[in-house]
């Protein structure tokens, strides 16, 4: 039995999530129907985290078993050529014995992209949320800076969500933004060692209302102490999140990993890592 | 009478082209009832050129008349209003009298876009043509100098279309490219007083050959000077394909224009400057 470990792009808009799901269709589903008909072999595909519907992913990490020997290079372009253009499979590598995309990830980064001021820019339309407003981006990212560290983040989770623990640490967070002739762009990142259920979105949300003027950069550090959902931001549309990139502890695969799964890690629902 | 220069941003993916049509909806159309439905007037929305079904724009240039007085502030964010998110009108200007987007326009620029290498880019897919080989950009460089300078390009014109004269002048013609990850981007763009049917698509199409090394640089020189449409490569689609921007004479608007209409700027079916 081979662990191997897979590197995936996609384009979340026409599919309801990562997650197999009986309505509509998903990554993980199109990718086990692609492995079925390359190798024969009914199979696991396990993500780092499930995306919701319409999220898309530049580097999503995936582990799945095989008995098959093919080599890497193989494996890249038997998923590609059977998988729709809006997934690409970008790497296989061998993994160390039992290797889990979900639970031995050290920490993910997304990115989320708004678009903002008085001009809807339609070539972006796809991939960023449009706010038409023009937004302080230096409010903005100091506010960004209450949300780096330790933290019980239950005021942004979205409701309905079971989790263990609601504490996650918060490596960095940042916000940039620059005016692009009519158009001004704003760019988010979050890097964690793992995110509540909708938690990115819920974030940028709160960030609107900063930028905007209507609250001060204070507001996302009393947020975060109150604990409360219903006070925090409305949460963001899910075309403007990409899934940046994952990162193991042994990148290179195949050694050793440092970290066990741990409650924080890896929620009830086995979701979003 | 007040004559109105209007740049115009928009998403071509889900349009059967720029000019009103039967069949399909277009982006002339979708104007013309915009300020139909904020004005009441019945107007004539004229571009610098025609874009093809599922070309895109970053700055076509529209011209029209108007009797009414709103200011040009309220006219861009009128239009906003009015048009689908893949329309956008970025600016407004008071244009001089008889101005006219098409015989009044020195240059136009396109830019084309190609991902090219083992792995397809599912978050440029909706914006760039896949080409999946690794091309040598140094050798398409090379060929599209050829371009550059006063040419009869028959040789690049699809065929049906009727022009009075096939002669341009190409001002510049480049290709760049780079590595991003496992992704060859490659850019292509080019600067004309006018284009031929089709023109810039045929020679991305014609530059595939000489990055696949099937072809020297030399043979796009050759082709131009045997005129023979049937002897070059095929027309690349649609959806890579950016106007990117018009030159006027007098941009700031309002003031002398120095070029006349000419037969070689405007073709007897009036497409594509």
């Amino acid at each position: 039995m081979r662990f191997i470990k897979l590197t995936v792009s996609y384009d979340g808009t026409n599919f309801v999530g990562w997650q197999r799901q009986i309505n509509g269709s998903t990554i993980q589903q199109k990718m086990e129907e692609a492995w079925l008909s390359i190798s024969g072999e009914t199979v696991t595909v396990t993500s780092s985290g499930r995306t919701d519907a319409g999220v898309h992913a530049r580097g999503q990490v995936c582990s799945m078993r095989t008995e098959t020997d093919f080599s890497c290079r193989t494996i890249v372009r038997a998923f590609n050529a059977r998988t729709p253009t809006a997934i690409s499979v970008l790497s296989a590598e061998e993994a160390f014995e039992g290797f889990n995309a979900i639970s031995h990830s050290i920490c993910k980064t997304y990115c989320y992209y708004i678009q903002s001021g008085r001009i809807l820019d339609p070539l972006r339309e796809r991939y960023a949320w449009f706010v038409p407003h023009q937004l302080d981006i230096e409010a903005m990212s100091q506010a960004a800076q209450y949300v780096v560290g330790e933290h019980d983040f239950a005021c942004f989770q979205s409701t309905g969500s079971v989790r263990r623990s609601t504490v996650r640490n918060v490596m960095a967070c940042t916000v940039s933004g620059r005016q692009r002739g009519p158009f001004q762009d704003i760019d988010f990142s979050v890097t964690a060692d793992g995110f509540l259920y909708n938690m990115v979105r819920s974030i940028v949300g709160t960030l609107i209302p900063v930028g905007l003027g209507r609250q001060k950069p204070e507001w996302i550090r009393e947020l975060i102490e109150q604990k409360d959902r219903e006070l925090a931001g409305q949460t963001a549309p899910a075309k403007g999140l990409f899934l940046d990139h994952v990162i193991y502890a042994d990148d290179a695969s195949g050694g050793i990993h440092t970290k066990e799964p741990t409650s924080t890690t890896v929620g009830l629902d086995g979701s979003m890592g």
